[in-house]
């Protein structure tokens, strides 16, 4: 860890832990990679885009959508699962960008992130930015609107994240990166067919009782106790609730990992708690991320054409 | 939910909701499944054992495993996956036998378990059992052993499950059913090539910092530490760790669903972190579960053959 980086001379690999440069061998187990058994300089070394999702299929059309958008050979639709041993997790390389799946809610991402961020250490990657791109409800805002999170809270609109390490309760700031989620508003000007804001993101651990929906197996409260609840949650600025933000800002900020949080809104939740709209509308809502963070991507390698209307981008 | 089931002439129907009968429609969107566009009673109405777990292909296993213990026609091999629509889920039917992935965590499983319990509800089952057959980290026992959890307790080794709703904290009792436990450990002496026994399984929001490991991506404390907290769990009656039982018993408690927790020990964490079994040694454990799980099905169903070893299946 007290290496130096060659390419950007800085000392920090991301990790926080002193224990690691003692092990002889790091066997990365949901993801089915390991230090003996796997090149991961080599495999991983040129990364510097991570994109997290919680499904594994949208993050393979990611995968497929970045090949095109950065004009690799090849249509990218053969492109290889690098954790097809593992059906815990899916991951994707297209050039410098890697694209994972992390499953629902916070320990699902959790376990997928120490292994990421380790991956990260391994590699000797160095100057990284990590966004989630994911779905979530919205809160007094169109549905298909895009979220940038300015800050994730948790179910008490707190900006913190509660870790139990051992039997201690730890409270970490979910402070995202400001300066990254600014350039991605400025850049969501070029993708002008659907509306992109910002935002404060809820973040719980249920998406029934906890989200204040009242259609789950179990419900002990009143509409008009969800809709004061859901109010109170917009007023203190939150613009959508999904299930991971708080430890990936909580993780990525503690590993100086610069990141952000970009989701798209699948339904209003003051107008209703079950996801109606067409499986073909929600399909086109949920390339509406990627297609903000392959803006993002083109312009911070060049690539970006100025005469490329995004709008004409067929996903 | 009034009605009474002609079969068992109870009145409950496991749902505790009494919004969800002034639903005209409801869509178990992360099941792919609905209640206008699916018969749900005609699809799941004869469901008497549900079995769920993490990992899709392991569950998938599992479905192909009943197929021939129960003497199906076929080979199995084609199962189809009910929720093929959707990837956050898979789930397969094998006559009485439900078979579902629920990922990895808390949310994860939870969100699983208020739509296949809103499931039941709508395909008016009854007398169902469900039992959880997963993978954990051993306190104290040979790798490999298979634990009957007695009770499933927090980080704090408390037997209670903590619900946010709305921004309340409820605490829920985390009791399984007690008979249930004793017939399984019962008949787990059926199953003499592995070792079972009952014992408290502790549920954590996290694999690394949560569980004690020092090889994630953060880790402030000391090996000393870790196994002081890892001796005092033993000390309280844990013999297992994992991430989704205290949610499972709570809800299923809540529901009136007969429920246990039967876990394999892919490794003793007083004796290290890393998950270093070969490939073909934790294929065997992972069986191990399955195994117990199809004596006891076999044995409700009136199927079980005192001659046959279980010694001698073939997974």
């Amino acid at each position: 860890m007290a290496s130096i980086c060659p390419c950007c001379h800085k000392g920090s690999f991301y990790v926080k832990n002193p224990h690691l440069d003692l092990m002889d061998e790091d066997i990365l187990y949901h993801l089915d990679l390991g230090t003996k058994t796997h090149n991961l300089p080599a495999m991983f070394g040129d990364i510097k885009f991570v994109c997290v999702g919680g499904s594994p299929n949208r993050m393979k059309a990611f995968a497929q959508f970045m090949h095109k958008e950065l004009g690799l050979e090849g249509d990218g639709k053969d492109i290889k699962d690098i954790c097809a041993g593992t059906d815990r997790y899916s991951m994707y390389k297209v050039g410098p960008v890697l694209s994972i799946s992390h499953g629902m809610g916070v320990p699902s991402i959790s376990i997928m992130l120490h292994e990421l961020i380790k991956l990260l250490h391994h590699a000797k990657c160095c100057d990284v930015t990590i966004i989630r791109i994911g779905t979530s409800g919205g809160l007094g805002i169109e549905p298909g609107s895009v979220v940038i999170t300015d800050i994730a809270v948790d179910s008490f609109f707190k900006p913190q994240f509660e870790q139990v390490i051992l039997d201690n309760v730890v409270v970490r700031s979910t402070e995202l990166d400001r300066d990254l989620a600014e350039e991605l508003l400025e850049y969501s000007r070029e993708c002008k067919d659907f509306p992109t804001l910002l935002g404060h993101t809820m973040c719980t651990y249920d998406f029934y009782e906890g989200q204040g929906r009242l259609d789950g197996a179990l419900c002990s409260f009143s509409h008009e106790k969800k809709l004061e609840y859901l109010k109170r949650a917009y007023n203190a600025g939150v613009r959508n609730i999904e299930m991971e933000s708080t430890v990936f800002a909580a993780m990525c900020r503690l590993c100086g990992l610069k990141a952000a949080v970009v989701c798209v809104t699948l339904l209003n939740r003051l107008e209703g708690d079950q996801i109606r709209a067409p499986h073909e509308v929600l399909v086109e809502y949920q390339q509406r991320p990627q297609k903000l963070i392959s803006v993002f991507i083109k312009k911070r390698l060049g690539l970006w054409n100025a005469q490329k209307l995004i709008d004409n981008v067929v996903v």
